[in-house]
């Protein structure tokens, strides 16, 4: 049975569950940062996916993309499976603006994360949720 | 109509185009590094390609992805579009291990690249070429 891994729940807030991932929203105000996590057991990378569920995944990811350009308007946006750390398969999806606190090297391992306070949180979780059901 | 960037031009050599793509070796030995490229004009973000072309990257992303599991056994392999110091939309194919040079971080920005000499190149390029024309 699928169980979203510990440190992937430590760091973030759930935003929604999509078709195959659950949407989540990373705890660092730095960037808008989003996750998505294919809802499947024991997958650790992109192509050992079914291929059904890879469309499907694809098909998430141009959404949380599209939400992330909609919304925020970064210069640009990464996206990125790495698995170095956390081997649940996982995809970032990271607006990225020229004077964000890594530009333009990488996000990962670069800085602590500065958490959102509640109403940041909440407004943006609210913000992404709407997009992404309403698209 | 195309041009590959010339940033890239200069740290990669050819392997191969497939049907969208073109494929090429970073010249960086610490890790085994592909790069794909889709020979469209003006792209910069994975989720504004057409539908059908982007079914034939995430087809050519496998490709590359299970060449690099078969060719190097790696522990994991990092899949990323960034496009933060080079737009011109390109997707990195990395097999990571657990004593490379930046392990568990990323690849990007973290180390100088250390160029392969010629006979470690051809043999790879030759290697990954059959592998990805024969798949």
């Amino acid at each position: 049975m699928f169980k979203l891994n510990d440190r992937i729940n430590n760091d973030t807030f759930e935003i929604c569950d999509l078709k195959l991932c659950k949407v989540l929203l990373m705890n660092d105000q730095s960037y808008p940062w989003i996750i998505l996590v294919p809802q499947m057991e024991g997958l650790t990378e992109l192509h050992h996916i079914p291929q059904k569920q890879q469309a499907d995944l694809w098909v998430e990811i141009n959404l949380a993309s599209q939400m992330m350009e909609d919304l925020f308007k970064p210069k640009s946006i990464n996206v990125a499976a790495l698995g170095n750390v956390v081997t649940q398969l996982h995809v970032h999806v990271v607006a990225r603006y020229e004077n964000d606190p890594t530009w333009p090297g990488p996000v990962w391992g670069q800085a602590p994360a500065r958490p959102y306070d509640d109403k940041q949180r909440l407004d943006l979780i609210k913000n992404a949720f709407n997009r992404l059901q309403n698209t």
